[in-house]
């Protein structure tokens, strides 16, 4: 607490005096108060030619605090890599809880999973308007309307409405397609084994942010642990020295050892908890990286599959023009004189013509 | 009648035994009795060096016969033009009454206005189809559905869901197309007036064969005036050969004088029976080739219009085609590093890797 914030305080200000350079062996480890920012600012103010590294933990996690000193390079420069930018807890502003970079890495992956479902919908429901319009065009092609109407132009109005069934057929492939080439992946892509297996890094890196609290807890009550130690051994020597007691240096020696000792059962909890934190940050950068690749998948894949929506829409309006092209030729060759031919052969009366009566 | 026959048969065989070429004068005027198949038989059986113009009156137009004689040559050859095909009238089988070339011809273009209502109705269905199928479309593309989806891919869905409102104006532009370039002509080509007319036609044309009747039928009856005065004048004649009665020559002159005003009544009576016919031949050539004239227009019109169809569905097709394109694009512009950087820059934690606690 504060009394190493003024023990470093005092260490440093001797080092300034003494124009001596503070060594890694220096550094201060801080619980995040308030008086970390008044510090920070001291240091900063006085420009310390040290390189003092302050650290705060958050969550059980260990962070350096931000300030001069050794900058950290990105793992992954200009990639925005997920190993780069995920390493704190997001506190929720609605709640006291707080979600973990890596829970909001996995939920993107999850609503991916929710997104192409979604966007499976979407197909299906033009699927179903493709069927319709098929449907009422084939429909409509059957009616008798004018098929009365004969000869050349009655040849190319029976193409015409026949083309409309030829139509029909183009929407009703460009629906079957849509369902084969395009929904049905879309709704099979990543099956319920996707879930269960992010379910799984899920469960894994929590456990081990459970297991790093748990050694961070394990510091604290070190710490504490050896803080009593000290304090009985200073109260000891003090008393020793003012003659205050009968304590003998017996007693000086064991608070002594069982300070030593304390000292090192400190020392051995922050290594257990250093190689849990350095086991956590391995499976972070190792899953958050699975992460990033399941997600360039993804998009890759939905962008090919959507494509594929796009090459059938092309497809379909080509074909679907190509069926106007029969009613084009037959209306070409519509011939007036033809089909007064036809008809007159079909339907004439008589011709002779008529002569002037004689006696 | 029967007499007239005989009477011919007798000249005719006169004037194959004196090699006799029977001229114009001779023609002879039959009524259509079961004898002119027998004698049209005889004379072609007789081959006769004569051109005999045998008539025959059906429905009160008189026609020649058919046989060897100058053939009537077509007045608009290689046309099969109304005009030379429509002169007789056609029996229709299931009753004792008949229907004149002209009404074939008349009821025609009435059909004609018929199939092209029915074509416009046609078209209608069509374009509420369109309707129907743009507004489907039009609702789907303001579907939620994945809207939640960021970055270029975000884009590219967001801008295929759009597309089909896009698809939706094309369709709904066609409709629209449709209906004012193909279905409101098709309504609207030849309005009420065009019956009015082909009306007028009718009547002006039944007319004319109602006077023709009324003309033959005073033929008839001069005709059978001059045979009762010619009896009566050969009656009297061999009365007077036979000096059967007290009969002058008086009464001769008279029989014969009457005779002769019979003879003068029945050719003015076959004059304007031919005037009459001649007539009603004009204008009938006339008003068939107007039908005609009104037929090639009506094919034409509708061809064109029917072509305005098959453009519109090609611009329908091209332009619906061009609202993927658009989406083409945006799907080439997919970037899943461009993504992953949108939305780590939105959604990172904490970018401060964790570092070893330290004493």
């Amino acid at each position: 607490g504060e009394h190493y914030i003024i023990a470093a305080q005092r260490v440093i200000e001797d080092a300034v005096d003494h124009g001596v350079c503070i060594q890694a062996e220096c550094w201060v480890c801080l619980s995040l108060t308030l008086h970390i920012v008044k510090f920070t600012n001291w240091v900063i103010t006085h420009h310390l030619s040290v390189s003092p590294r302050f650290l705060l933990q958050i969550n059980c996690v260990t962070f350096p605090l931000p300030g001069e000193g050794p900058e950290q390079q990105l793992l992954k420069p200009d990639e925005w890599s997920y190993c780069d930018y995920f390493w704190a807890d997001r506190k929720d502003p609605q709640c006291t809880t707080s979600v973990t970079g890596f829970e909001v890495l996995l939920q993107k992956q999850l609503k991916g999973k929710q997104l192409q479902k979604e966007m499976a919908e979407f197909i299906h429901e033009r699927i179903k308007i493709e069927e319709e319009y098929a449907k009422n065009l084939s429909k409509l092609s059957l009616s008798p309307l004018a098929a009365q109407e004969e000869g050349t132009l009655g040849e190319a109005w029976t193409q015409l409405k026949k083309s409309l069934h030829d139509e029909a057929e183009v929407h009703l492939k460009f629906s079957n397609k849509l369902h084969t080439e395009v929904e049905k992946p879309l709704l099979t892509f990543r099956g319920d084994n996707f879930k269960k297996d992010l379910k799984k890094y899920d469960h894994h890196i929590a456990d081990l942010r459970k297991q790093l609290a748990s050694r961070y807890a394990s510091v604290e009550k070190a710490r504490k642990a050896l803080a009593d130690r000290q304090k009985d051994l200073e109260v000891k020597t003090q008393q020793l020295e003012i003659k205050l007691s009968n304590k003998t240096e017996e007693d000086i020696k064991k608070a002594r050892r069982k300070s030593t000792q304390a000292g090192d059962d400190l020392m051995r909890c922050v290594d257990l908890y250093n190689q849990t934190q350095s086991k956590w940050f391995e499976e972070m950068v190792t899953t958050s990286m699975e992460l990033e690749k399941l997600e360039v998948e993804r998009i890759e894949w939905i962008q090919q599959h959507l494509r594929q929506y796009t090459t059938l829409r092309h497809e379909t309006d080509m074909f679907n023009q190509s069926m106007v092209e029969p009613v084009d030729q037959l209306l070409q060759n519509v011939d007036p004189a033809k089909d007064r031919e036809l008809w007159v052969k079909e339907n004439k009366t008589g011709d002779v013509r008529p002569v002037d009566m004689d006696i």
